[in-house]
């Protein structure tokens, strides 16, 4: 491993897209910078929601914005953590986030699903045909921007990293699932008061796991290591690996990738932000149907419940 | 190697992405109805003018149209060969040609490059700051449209398989080039006589290197075996080997790339078919200069060598 470009300190990471060799101290820095640009760039202030599952991403996310707020005021973070039900996985996630944060003096939001909704994501699934992540990201998207919009937070913030987003969008690419690549979302959108949505901020849009890994175990910031049990399987798994493959061939390629499709998406006219709000919860919906993808998968799991109770509904 | 679809013999060859075992005889006929399909599903009828460079794809296009036009004369089919003066090369590809086109009865116009234009290949790659193939994509595309318009015919066909489109278009998603995605051509594009652009059809556009290397193989087409010498290099040879382990992963997955960025163009309101006739040659350009690329490196070759001869222009 060479040196640090910043020090005399052997290099501990080579990031190839930037032609970089960092030692663990300059990385931090680095990392922290990244995040730091991204909220400049799109002038993020005020009040704003973290959305804090326990994985790497999220944490490492939490502990850069807990960093970048000792040194400057114009927003506010919260974390936020969904207690989704999935059994003994999100009674430890929740756990690791009530300490993590409260070691970092952030203040915290947990929603509890079973509670607030009446059904843990074990349930959902039981009660949908779409595959289990497909369920759960139903479900997130909607508590995240009500709890958000209906909290008053101008911003929120979530942990998705580069090879999330580019490997659902190559899937996408190579299954001609359209939806997925005009619905994709960008590092930035504005909140649509008018529609309930509240604007949405993805600092580590552009950093990879490996980066959020890195950057969690410099810190030692804990995490929940193992996978989500009911992610066992997915197809999402087989396409993130050819980014192994497409990265030794072109380093920069994976960003090149997503701006590629976001500047093709930009050239679009057909596309059409969604621009009504479902009968049912009041809040904004892609969906063609009167019901939000959220409402009719609730709906659907109150129908499942009183036919197994063989009640007439 | 399993059973034949469609007889008893063993099969010689598996096509993933239809779940297709065929012997050589039904791959044959196979082949033969999936370039048929193409031009029933666009109507190809009158005078074809079929780009031949003497390398498997486009042998085995003349061969299979060959074949169609003993049973069906829709359509009547002329071959056509540039001369591109690339040393032995194009001298062993125009022998080729000729004897082929000879063998199955086509009528053959051979192109000299020297002659026509006063410029080989190799003379107008040092004169250009291009890529050698990028210089040659530019002299043969405006020479098959010149001549093709010129003389008459109603379509040109060229032997454009998957693989090359897709490594195309896959380079240029990777490298953030968005000129390429957009100009990219599909299987058809009808005439445009208003800006003397000829109408095209590339029936191999969803035929792969392998099936049309087969198809010739079988057939016992002559084809010139080597690469073209100035291709050496070309950075889209690392490109194409990423399909390789994309293929594994999903086999249908290259036809979806290729459809999902046609329908990503197809709802784009931005980018401009060309609409105007350069200055110089009074062929259609996309050029936002009053030259067509092909002129402009022609002038180039022209300056370049009174340059070199010492003699004021």
């Amino acid at each position: 491993m060479k040196k640090c470009r910043f020090c005399d300190s052997s290099a501990i990471v080579r990031l190839p897209y930037a032609n970089l060799s960092l030692c663990g101290e300059h990385f931090k820095g680095y990392y922290i910078g990244r995040i730091r640009r991204v909220l400049d760039k799109h002038k993020i202030h005020g009040e704003v929601l973290v959305a804090t599952s326990g994985g790497k991403d999220s944490m490492a996310l939490l502990h850069a914005l807990s960093e970048i707020s000792k040194v400057d005021d114009r927003a506010n973070f919260t974390a936020f953590h969904i207690n989704l039900g999935i059994f003994d996985y999100s009674r430890k996630s929740e756990e690791i986030v009530r300490e993590f944060s409260k070691k970092l003096g952030v203040v915290l939001i947990v929603y509890d699903l079973k509670k607030e909704i009446g059904y843990t994501i074990p349930e959902l699934i039981r009660v949908s045909k779409r595959p289990p992540c497909a369920v759960c990201g139903i479900v997130k998207r909607w508590v995240l921007n009500k709890v958000a919009y209906e909290c008053g937070f101008d911003y929120l913030a979530t942990g998705h990293n580069i090879d999330d987003i580019s490997t659902i969008l190559l899937k996408a690419l190579l299954s001609q699932d359209m939806y997925t690549i005009l619905r994709m979302q960008s590092e930035f959108s504005p909140p649509r008061n008018d529609i309930k949505l509240v604007g949405k901020i993805r600092p580590q849009f552009y950093l990879s796991e490996m980066e959020n890994r890195l950057y969690a175990e410099l810190n030692k910031i804990p995490v929940i290591g193992e996978d989500c049990p009911l992610s066992k399987g997915a197809t999402l798994h087989k396409y993130r690996s050819l980014w192994d493959h497409i990265l030794k061939t072109n380093p920069v390629s994976q960003i090149n990738f997503i701006r590629s499709i976001l500047k093709l998406r930009e050239q679009m006219a057909a596309f059409k932000q969604p621009t009504h709000l479902c009968k049912k919860c009041e809040f904004p919906t892609e969906s063609e149907t009167e019901l939000c993808a959220f409402c009719r998968l609730i709906d659907s799991a109150g129908k499942r419940n009183t036919e197994t109770l063989g009640l007439v509904s």
